[in-house]
């Protein structure tokens, strides 16, 4: 078995204005245990970083300068992401796959995805490659494949979910541990943090099922 | 068995100039798997926060505020930590550990520990409640128990374990998936990233048994 590339796109660093931190380790260590060779990538643009215990602003920071916090500073400019060479596409969840990577946090279904974000998407689509996608991000997914009725999870039968439907993605529900695999499309999604009260090993356990079922299918 | 309530001591978010991520995240799922109620801290002062891709200065940015998006938000002032009604603490490494809490990156074994990380391990050690510590953490423990001597691992035996040991300290060499029990002490040291090549799921392996090691001891 030849060694697969997996390529992590990341919103920043923390669950309220980039990547949930967990969700990302998690994709990270259950990558690395099924001996997946990890590429990390965002947007090289700024955003609106917050102060996690007021919620006030803390003024603009760059997606990929905090993303290199998780990715211990090895990490690129999503622009530079090719699908050739690659075998697989995750996103982690956090605030920031749905106010950084598009703005589906004011505008839901009709939200714009950064050009960049949805030109991986397709890429990676159009080459019949898995992409997995964590807690809030599978609203990326629904946004630009939703059309071709991929189906996703949000977790339970959410606000967002609702809003998702509105895209032609079916949104199926899934417990926190687990994860939804969608075989035509190569699609494979995990709820996580969309259980605000889920705690930290459960989220993993979830995250761990849907890394090892994207090295399966890459 | 009563649940365990662990405190876990954070110095910012991300290895070059917090708390190393991947460590952090394995101590909160190794102890939430274990059942424990997890509380966070971190010194609310500031410290030079870096740029991890091009190593350069991006100003002053707060402990607490930025430890906040490894603790989604719940993160209190490490003033306001009292040993009592805790059954255990934790310091997940990264460079924060020996810049923000200490200044042993500059001045080794004769560091300065900043006031409050040192009451809190003076505190918890007098109470004989067993502490945890990851990676170049350590070296708190070795600052302030070294002349009790204390054992420790800061992974192979390489400068830092040199440095370690002038405080009287014992420092033993081990693997990045295992850890280091000095019983007498109570004190649990693991290596984690001291070793640079680590993959994370060795780092992950690693900790999670300290963590159990620690729940067993609490």
């Amino acid at each position: 078995m030849s060694t697969k590339r997996i390529a992590l796109v990341l919103s920043g660093c923390g669950n309220k204005d980039g990547s949930e931190i967990t969700e990302a380790v998690a994709l990270i260590v259950g990558l690395s245990r099924g001996g997946a060779e990890l590429r990390f990538f965002a947007p090289d643009r700024d955003f609106d970083a917050l102060d996690f215990l007021t919620d006030e602003s803390l003024g603009s920071r760059n997606m990929m300068v905090e993303g290199a916090r998780i990715a211990r500073s090895k990490i690129r400019a999503l622009s530079e992401l090719k699908a050739e060479g690659f075998d697989a596409l995750a996103f982690p969840g956090g605030a920031g796959a749905a106010r950084n990577l598009c703005d589906w946090s004011e505008k839901g279904a009709q939200c714009a995805v950064d050009p960049e974000v949805r030109r991986v998407i397709e890429e990676f689509h159009r080459r019949e490659l898995p992409i997995a996608a964590v807690c809030i991000a599978p609203v990326l997914l629904a946004r630009v494949l939703g059309p071709k009725g991929v189906t996703i999870t949000l977790g339970d039968d959410n606000e967002a979910a609702t809003e998702a439907r509105k895209t032609g993605a079916i949104v199926e529900t899934c417990p926190v541990d687990d994860y939804i695999t969608d075989r035509v499309h190569k699609i494979i999604t995990g709820p996580a943090y969309m259980y605000g009260s889920a705690k930290p090993h459960e989220v993993f356990d979830g995250i761990l099922g849907l890394a090892q079922e994207l090295l399966e299918m890459a």
